[in-house]
């Protein structure tokens, strides 16, 4: 695989952000979201979207230099408006709303509107980790899983993530879309032309198919868990889009298709200040005990480790920190190439 | 079917529970939860189950007198302590408290510790929606979920609910066991005689199994879409038990097997008050808007409907309350007229 040094892959992002307009403040932000997304693993979150977020200012459906703003608020909860900046700068600024908010009450939501899609959603939910507080962050997204009963995408798989201090530097945390599988998982099934088991995806008729080359066109994602993942994204959409004022459902478009439109996403957060409860320490040690009895527990035949939630994507990061660099996909040597030479910003990708 | 009248059933709960020391408040409150439970159609978690709790407060596992008290609070949070209350008293008077507070900053969370099963955690998302907030409710419960990379039961079903208001009385709501199937699906294919999926259990190995009657004691359940429902269900173990300092994992026994022993079991709730953030107008008709859409999309082969999550349990708890009685399982029978028996408060059953 090839690789880039992740401080010369920020000080890229940072350069062609700044050269369509946005500020060296927010031009940061993006770059540390997508960035320690692409550290955790997550590679089809992070850098490899930033040409198509670039694309997208250029072309209208959003505002490089826009700044999310309060549009209501309350002690322990705002609204924002995001005014189609980027979805990290709103997804940044309204979490960290919502944990000083925490601090004061104890627990906080704050939602956002006229957004757009903030790359991986336990970007946001680690923010509150890294704080000490729990962290819970959730978007709704346009529509690709077929609810029960249903035909047709009737609404996206609306990503929810949440992450718990752990008094090390970490966090447990989750960051899932509430499909079964991931859209990805069937597009590498088609990569290599494989059949895919009947409880990805139904068919035009609504029906389990495992013919992965019907989706996107004539297929849709299933809820994870049928009725229940369905009922989580219903959740979702109520959090992020319906209190909020943002598109709902149908009215969110693919971000990246329609690059000139805007997308008016929605995004939750939610923050809880654990140290008012039960002290940090206390809590720290709880988190602990709970991680031990779960890792330590016995393993399923052929198994060596259980994991924590997060530990694979902490293990990564800490990898990459460690080196310095990351290895990147075929379609991240693409996309960081594009943008290289459309913004005159160079990258060194290296074997 | 047998039968029971709603009306007979009530006073017959009240009076068992007030016969073994429970205040009147409070036997109309378990009562009111039970038989709520019932009415959605939920019978597994009812009234069926009354005569266990009661069972548990004479042998001493729960304490028929007890109140809950709060311990710590904030403006926006409160852990409480059930003191050994029957867990419908405690997670009732929590939802409320949370309720109060969530009216006062937008959003409020109330843990609880020291608790019991407290029946269907729907029941107490749905007292926030009938007051026009959002409400989450969840509890820790007995492991019996393996985890991904485990052979043994690890972790509970950790119950997941919410319900949003719609302003017609009723609500959107799910209620759900983070496993992918509850274990009465595995009874039900013992009792068939049934081979299930391979996606509802693992073995003692932790090997995927086809075989139900290997549960409970060879087998686990298995988390809803593996390491998605795994993470949830850790989330909930977090909110409802690690802040509360209510017992963890496999510090919870079941709570109707060792009737003698504290539970210990740990709950969390959250409210969010919608109206201060969108108005409460507006809010229902976003709410409409989604549930039009969903409801009214295209049919998947052989369906007739789309529901939205809880309207099929609003249409039986409707039919229901119309009627004035419910239809009442084999297993209900035999545990009503136990409770009849031990207590000598009577019931009418009839076909």
């Amino acid at each position: 695989m090839k690789k880039v040094r992740l401080d010369e892959l920020k000080a890229f992002s940072v350069k062609a952000l700044v050269k369509v307009g946005v500020s060296e403040e927010n031009a940061e932000i993006i770059a540390d979201v997508l960035m320690t997304t692409d550290t955790f693993g997550v590679l089809t979150h992070g850098t490899k979207n930033l040409g198509q977020y670039i694309d997208k200012m250029k072309a209208g459906g959003l505002d490089a230099e826009a700044e999310p703003s309060i549009v209501r608020e309350g002690p322990a909860w705002a609204i924002i408006n995001g005014n189609k900046a980027a979805g990290m700068v709103s997804g940044y600024k309204a979490m960290k709303t919502a944990i000083a908010k925490a601090k004061n009450c104890g627990i906080a939501y704050v939602g956002v509107k006229n957004s757009c899609h903030f790359g991986a959603a336990g970007f946001y939910a680690n923010l509150a980790a890294k704080e000490g507080l729990i962290g819970i962050s959730m978007s709704n997204a346009d529509p690709v899983i077929a609810v029960p009963g249903g035909s047709k995408k009737a609404i996206g798989t609306n990503p929810f993530s949440f992450a718990a201090p752990t008094g090390d530097g970490k966090s447990v945390f989750l960051d899932i879309a509430l499909s079964n599988v991931a859209a990805l998982k069937v597009i590498m099934a088609q990569e290599k032309n494989e059949e895919i088991p009947d409880t990805w995806l139904v068919d035009e008729e609504g029906v389990p198919t495992k013919d992965a080359f019907k989706f996107p066109k004539n297929a849709s994602l299933q809820p994870m868990g049928a009725h229940k993942g369905y009922g989580l994204a219903v959740l979702v959409e109520i959090l992020a889009s319906v209190i909020t004022g943002a598109g709902m459902l149908s009215e969110i478009a693919s971000w990246n298709l329609d690059l000139a439109s805007t997308n008016n996403a929605g995004h939750a957060f939610i923050a809880v200040d654990v140290a008012q409860m039960l002290g940090t320490d206390e809590f720290n040690a709880r988190m602990k005990q709970i991680s031990d009895e779960l890792r330590n527990g016995p393993k399923a035949k052929g198994a060596t480790r259980i994991f924590m939630p997060g530990e694979m994507e902490w293990e990564k990061r800490e990898k990459a920190l460690a080196s310095g660099e990351i290895e990147i996909t075929d379609a991240m040597v693409v996309s960081l190439t594009k943008l290289s030479s459309d913004t005159g910003a160079e990258i060194n990708i290296y074997e």
